[in-house]
């Protein structure tokens, strides 16, 4: 791949460990592995991750989507395993990723999810994360927080 | 993977080629990977669709989701690396897997989408597939035909 590619330096797989919060549910511990690839000649980059309970080792959240650097700035366009799909725009300094979402839809199974924050932050093979969310009539609240290490 | 995954049948990597058309644009042939990975213990699939021009080898359209099901029936939902995200419901019966959209949601940098239909036809390690859409003014009109291989 190109060196030149907006999402060079994200590329690989990334592993750590976060914990949950929210009002209306007990705080959870869990695993996670990002998996970020950028798609050779195009200014996109393939998105997933997946996150299993630190104790139990079952599957828990799952998203995958794809990164993109517009000339309307930096979109992540991504799909819940909970049945939301999510369209969100922000930046991209070669460190920090901040993306709030512009867009969710759920299908006819899912919770309510009203607004997502995210804020990335990459640090050499280090990546330090934390998500904020409305949801179920809860306002904007701190969710997820989480440290992981590229492989 | 347990066997009574309600997409055990469908797990795997499918190569095949398809053709597309649309009133809009000229006619193209492209090779497509579509990868399906049931998720241990959930009645959820990841979902991954990766296209490349049959001339030129050139990445063109990747999708990348979930599939589910639910009490309220068979859900995708699914983010395309063109900037659109993507709710859908319908239906499997182990052979075809009928879906229409329920709602599609762009990016500022996206094009309009309006509906997209889509219908799979899964035969042993053969599948068969059609897409149609209605997008940028067009009423919901075939755009995609491929057949594909399990490896």
């Amino acid at each position: 791949m190109a060196e030149d590619h907006p999402f060079a330096s994200l590329a690989g797989t990334w592993r750590g460990r976060g914990k949950g919060e929210y009002p209306t549910i007990a705080e959870f511990a869990y695993n996670e592995e990002i998996t970020i690839t950028p798609v050779p000649g195009r200014p996109v980059a393939f998105w997933r991750s997946a996150t299993r309970d630190a104790a139990t080792g079952e599957p828990k959240h799952g998203e995958s989507g794809y990164l993109r650097s517009t000339a309307q700035g930096i979109e992540l366009v991504i799909a819940h395993t909970f049945g939301v799909v999510e369209a969100t725009a922000g930046t991209f300094d070669g460190g920090a990723l901040t993306l709030s979402s512009t867009g969710l839809l759920g299908t006819a199974s899912a919770k309510q999810i009203d607004q997502v924050d995210r804020h990335y932050e990459f640090d050499g093979d280090g990546l330090h994360y934390t998500i904020a969310m409305a949801a179920v009539g809860v306002q904007l609240t701190h969710h997820l927080a989480a440290d992981l290490r590229r492989e």
